[in-house]
Parts: structure tokens; sequence; C-alpha cells
């Protein structure tokens, strides 16, 4: 019989990613029938033209093309850094495949990138596996862990809808916490020790809890001291540890700063098993069709990094330009190299662009029936929309999604509806990123507040 | 608890993917150690320095660092090529995330290519999903039908070990038909439902048929007497075929040509719904790092597409370079553009050297205790190996991996044993690549063939 909804895999059927979800198809098809659509669901900086990295590129370009490796349009370091990854590459190809984890000075890149950055806490190669962008690498852990609906993940509420389909492809149970947006959606340990409780009583193994710092939708960056919480949380229950901290490189508060989860355990001397997710999707590089990024496997044992590596080696390799991009990424040129002074004023640059438009953003969105918190870090902020009752009757079974194409309609705006990445009952919310340029921010926003006080008028 | 073995995700244990498994794992470790090591066991032509066809690897370096569109090193229909893709691509940067089934100006030139190649049977660009290789595609159709181990698919012996690998990781049944070595193997329509009627008997859900054409690891091209009897076969049980056909450029045999299965379908005026896999990493192309495929979704509703494109989009988008090399493969230059000649002069080249080598590896590998049906397309020979009774009786558990460990300490040659793909008990192969350069291949030949009689004498 032919393959139908219900005949199908009811695991994909179920699984959704609200990033692509309804409100981007009508704002597809909206956009094929000529209208002006401005996409605000989804983190691709350079689709917004932010621009590129110059070094990245170039090393891109002569990996590529080795015949560029004679002209002079490249700098030195660009070609000698060509030159000492392609040293990696079966046939000095970047069109070979590759070791399955990926390629090894490119790991070592990596490796060293992370103990400098952990100041203390090492890291060894053999735990590093280079995936396409975070996503595999958090397909393989949730994939290692779950054996069917007795095994749970913790996933914060609001989460990112990635690990809510991982876990219902793989017909795993979704374990929620809760953050405190009064708090600046911050986490406790209270909260956290509830869920896994309540999840123990019926019956579920808890295999993981998943934290991404800084949040997205939410745009928190922890405290050490929420950290530490964390990992105590963790070695108590003796589970593992995701931390997905793509954003690592994206803070924007100035009281806040960056530690990762591996050297806060370290730290307090806590043996734990932890998976930490990055990419390089975001931070200033935003090279998201690239597909290139990295899990370390920190504390897990070999016969799990080698059923990781079997895994890995079904698609045999990641894809090389993005394994190029994640070695420049971790190992940018320094200070007395040739490419240093422009890459760190493209990097400067963005990265201040960035964090002016998450204040503009987190300022402009809260108001008359809107309230945000600004935004500590991460490309995205999250208001809460007031609805008025009549609005919420009138869509009873979604109005955020209601609101949101309501909002693309009018405005051309695409958000995303607070019921993808999950919200407090009765409360609703949407997603934008703070990616739009500086000069067309104001119109953007002003559109997106006149529609709200609009709605607001008109469901009075 | 520490994840290990016994608590992982049993699926995720079991699988197995032969072409990177214990061979290849001592291999590396010997090459780390200072051995001349030859990796026949994977189809990974660049490792041999097969040459990248420069009008690709042009339009990729454009793409990556457009700032070579002033550079007169390049030809003006590379330029153009490269210009036209990055209108398909947001904020006309290949850093940016694309369309979730692939940037349609692509997606477009496959739909021409496709409908040219077959002759009547029309392509809808909206049945084409752009993978990171084939593997992601066959990945997200097995997920697509399989919902347990009550669920099966067809998958020949000898088989690619892409099909059982990912049948493991989603708990579902190997339904296993075997191709007939004798007679070159081809297939048998009675074989099919002898292996089908089994299955059902067992209860089994038989979804789809895996056909791998030309084969993978057989080298067989099917005539297209067969095929009819395929399409016959799905249309009578009413099953999906699942046509693996990336190796439709590597045809060798005088008498063999490529004929896809969705035309031989159209011919036969029959409804049914095919899923067609392609590649950039085969062919004439060997761009196997570069990540590029595409499945062609004919026949299916559009209530099954929209699942996959939720597949699709939760890990965003395949890789643009990736995705670019498919357009190149399917779009080439054509006569009168001028980079018409070099490209037509570097793939003939290829081909016809690939050409002669099957029939070099083939006669080579036939003989004394050898027996290799000569490869009539693919990238593969598959040889019988004859091993003496005492060799059998010492390594018991696995002779053909021992024949093939032993090989390469001996000789530095990595090839498969023919376990990892499936064979007649008490028969015995091993998987060689025919990628070694022509001046290279008479003495690993050699080798492997001196190996054998050694062996054949040491146990007599």
């Amino acid at each position: 019989m032919p393959v139908t909804l219900k005949n199908a895999y009811q695991g994909a059927v179920r699984c959704e990613y609200a990033v692509r979800g309804r409100v981007v198809a009508r704002a597809m098809e909206a956009e094929a029938a000529g209208k002006k659509v401005v996409y605000c669901n989804i983190g691709n900086p350079q689709s917004f033209n932010q621009k590129p990295l110059t070094f990245a590129r170039q090393v891109l370009a002569l990996c590529a093309y080795p015949a560029l490796m004679g002209s002079d349009l490249f700098p030195r370091d660009a070609k000698a850094r060509a030159s000492r990854y392609m040293d990696g590459m079966a046939g000095r190809s970047s069109g070979s495949y590759t070791h399955s984890a990926g390629i090894r000075q490119i790991r070592e890149d990596v490796a060293a990138f992370i103990t400098k950055r952990d100041k203390g806490a090492p890291c060894n190669v053999d735990d590093l596996f280079l995936t396409d962008g975070a996503g595999p690498g958090a397909q393989m852990l949730v994939r290692l862990l779950i054996r069917g609906p007795e095994d749970g993940m913790m996933v914060p509420v609001p989460r990112y809808p990635l690990y809510s389909a991982l876990l219902d492809l793989v017909n795993g149970t979704r374990v929620d916490y809760f953050l405190d947006e009064a708090n600046g959606w911050q986490f406790s340990r209270e909260e956290l020790e509830k869920s896994y409780a309540e999840a123990r009583k019926k019956g579920i193994n808890v295999r993981a809890l998943v934290v991404v710092n800084p949040g997205n939708p939410t745009g928190q960056v922890m405290s050490k001291e929420s950290q530490k919480g964390i990992v105590e949380f963790c070695a108590t229950h003796d589970i593992v540890l995701i931390a997905d901290e793509v954003y690592q490189e994206n803070i924007w508060a100035p009281h806040r700063s960056f530690t990762s989860f591996k050297s806060v355990a370290h730290e307090m001397n806590k043996k734990l098993e932890i998976a930490s997710l990055h990419s390089v999707s975001k931070g200033f590089f935003g090279e998201c069709g690239r597909r290139g990024g990295y899990v370390e496997m920190s504390g897990f044992s070999q016969e799990v990094k080698d059923i990781l590596y079997k895994m890995a080696s079904v698609n045999l390799c990641s894809n090389v330009d993005g394994q190029v991009t994640v070695g420049v990424m971790c190992n940018p040129p320094i200070p007395g190299e040739e490419s240093y002074e422009l890459f760190n004023q493209e990097r400067t640059e963005i990265l201040e662009s960035l964090r002016r438009r998450a204040t503009i953003v987190g300022k402009a969105l809260s108001g008359e029936g809107l309230e945000c918190v600004v935004p500590e870090g991460a490309l995205y902020a999250f208001p809460r929309v007031f609805l008025p009752p009549a609005f919420v009757q009138k869509y009873k079974a979604n109005p955020d999604e209601a609101y949101c194409l309501e909002l693309l309609d009018k405005t051309g705006v695409v958000v995303v509806p607070g019921a993808g990445f999950g919200q407090v009952e009765g409360t609703f919310h949407f997603r934008t990123t703070l990616l739009p340029p500086e000069k067309d921010l104001p119109d953007i926003l002003g559109k997106v507040v006149d529609f709200h006080r609009d709605l607001l008028r008109r469901y009075a």
C-alpha cells in the first residue's frame, strides 16, 4: 500500500521543527508571489548581508581550487593554512573522504582552542567528532542514549526545538524543566529536582540534561553559580550533560562571560560525562550554509566513543568545507600574522553591532502589551506577548501562531510562535532574531510594535 | 550511571559499517606507525590522485570567495554559473542556510538533468531533496518507512552495508534476497518472490525493496528485462522501490547502459513509489569530501514529501558546497561553452581509465583459488576467495576477516571482508576498489595474488 501519514513511522510524523514550520511555509509562498518578506525566524546572519570572514573564505577557496596557491590575491597565512589542512586530506584533496571523526589537523586545532579557552582542563583529540553543523552531533547523542519511551531527556522550556524533534524521531520522552522568565530566564536547581523527581515517579530513566548556554530562544547567559548547580545536579543523579554551547562567542551583557561546563566541572573536580556542541553557524562566523560543527565527548568511555565513531562512519565523514571552517574558527589568525588585522576588524565590527542590536531589539519589544528580557547573549529575543482575551478566544487552538501569521500578512516580518519552543500555559511569546542590519531595525521593529498596538485596539 | 555498551541504544551498538570496520582500524594504526598502506576499502577516488573536475572546483572557489569574480584566472562560464547559484542563496552568500530541500536553482538543474536522461518521464522540482551525500537520503527513507522490527526492507546479498546499518539504527528487519554469483550477480524474480513470501510468513510487513544498480559491491549492471521484473515485483506487492543509482555514470561493459528505474516504470506505465539516490562522490566527479547528493521522490504523495521536508529541516539544510557540486554534476558545461573542451577531456580520461582498470582488476583476481566476475559497472570488484579448509578451521568465527587482516599485514593492501556485505554461507569474498592508478595496479594486484598463492601453499 502507498506510504501515508498513517503508516509512516509516527515519530517522523509527530516531529515538529517550529523554526521552519507553518509560518515560514506561508512566508515562502508570499515571497514567491512577490511580497517583501523579512526572515527573522532563523539565525541566518549572512542572509542579512553579515560579511563573511575574509580569511575563512580565502582558505576555503584555496582548498577548493589549489591552482590559486600561485596567485597573489591571497595572503601567505591563508595559503599556509590551506596547505596545512590539505596535508591532512587523502591525496591532498578536499574531494576525498576524511577520517569519520574529521581531519586530524583540524581536530588538533579544535583541541588546542578548547584547552586554551578552558584554562587547564585538557582536551583530547580523540574526544572530538567534527559534524555537519551542531545538529548531527546532537542527533548522534540522542540516538546513543534513548532506547525507547522509557528513556527521557531533560530539556528546558522554552527549548530550542532541535531537541524535541530529535526525541520525537527516536520515540523518547521529553522531560520538561522550566526557565524562570521573571528571573531573566535563569535556571533554578529546585525546578530541576522537581522535574527529575516527577519523571522518576513515572518510571522514566532520565539519561541526560540538555542545557543551552547562552540560551536559545531566551538569551540568558548562566551565572557560574547556576552552572555549578547544574554540574552538581548531573553528578548527583549520574546523568549525561549535553551542553549546547554554540553561542559561546555571543555574549552581550557586560557583567556576563562564557565559561564552558567542562571547565566548571573540572574546577569542581567532578567526574562527569559532558558532550559539548559547537558550530560555525553562529558566533561571528555565521557560516550556516557550510554545515560545520563539532561535539566534544569528555568523560565518556572509549567503548561509547567507539559507538559514536560507528554512527559517524555510516555517513563516512562530515563535509570537508565545514571541517575547514571549524578549523579556522578555532585557530584564527593571531597578532603578527598577515591576516590578523583584517580578521580582528571584521570580528569586532560584527560583534559590536550585534551587541548594540541586542539592546535595541530587547528594549523596542518592551512596552504596551509586550515584555522582553533584554538578551544577555545568543542571537534572539523572546518577548512575551499579552494577547487580548477576544483574540485568544478566537484562535483557541494556537493563538500565538495566529498572531505570527497575521504579523506576517500585515508586515512581512517572519517570527516563530512561542508554542514551538514551549511556554508556561496561558502565556504567549514569539522568537525573533537580532540579525536585521542596524539601519533597517527601527523600521522593522516599528512595524511589529505598530501591528501589536493595532491588534490590541482591534480586540479591545 | 555512566553510558556503557549495555545501556546504550542497542541498535547503535549492533550497527556495523564494514567499509570502515576492524580491518581499516588496524590499517590506520599501521599507517600511524609508519607503514605504507593502500586503501582499497573505500571508493575514494581523489585519495588516489584522481583529478577533480576543474570547472566544478572553479565554481566552488568563486562561491566561497566572490572577490575572485574580478579575476581573469576564471573562465566566464564558471563565473556565470557561480553567479546564478548565488542568486539562489539568501544574501547571495554561500554561508546562508538554504531551503531545507536545497537551493531552487540547483534543484531545477537536477530536474532538467533527470528529465533529459529519462527521455519523457518528467521530473518535478518539488520531488527533489538535496542531501549531504546519498547516505542521509537513504537514512530519511529508512526512518520514514520503518516503525519497528515488524517492518522490513528487502536488501540484496551481497549488500552495500549502508542499508543494513540504517536498518539496525531504526531497529527494523532486514529481509535478504540473494544475487546469483554464477550468473554474474544478476537478480532473479524467483528469488525475490521467495524472500518476500518467507518474510510475510514471519509476519513482517515488507515496506520497500532496495536495489543498487550498477551494483555495489558486485559490479553488475542490470538488464532492462531484470529491471522490468523488479518494477513488476514492486507494483504487484505495492511496496516502495529504493533505487540506489549513484554509479549511473560508471558503466564499463560495452553491452550495458544505464536506465533509471523511474524511466522503466514510466515506459511500463506502472504507478510506483520510487526513491532514486544519486551522489557527487562517484561517477567521474569523485567529490566524496563535499558530501553532495540528492533523492528524487517520484510517485509519493505530498503528505509524505512533507514529512521528508520536516526531517530535512531538523538539520536545516545540506551543505552548500555539496549542493553546488550537485548542480555542476547535473548541468555540466555544454559544447560551445568556454569550459566544455577541458571538462570533456577530464571526464573522458577518468572514465576511460576506470574502464580499463575494471578489466585489469577483474581478470587479475581470477585464477588459482580466486574467481572474479569482471565488473560491468560501479567502482569495485568482489572476487570469491577459495580458502583452504585448514585456514577456515583456524579462523572459524570470521575466516575472511582473518584473511583481510593477514593481507593487510603482509602487503599493506586494505580490502573489506565479504562478511561485511553478506555472502552465501561457506563462500568467502573480499571487496576491493578499482581506484589505484593504472601504473600502480600491476604491483598491487601482484601482491594480492602472491599473498593468496602463498596462503594456499601454507595451508595446503
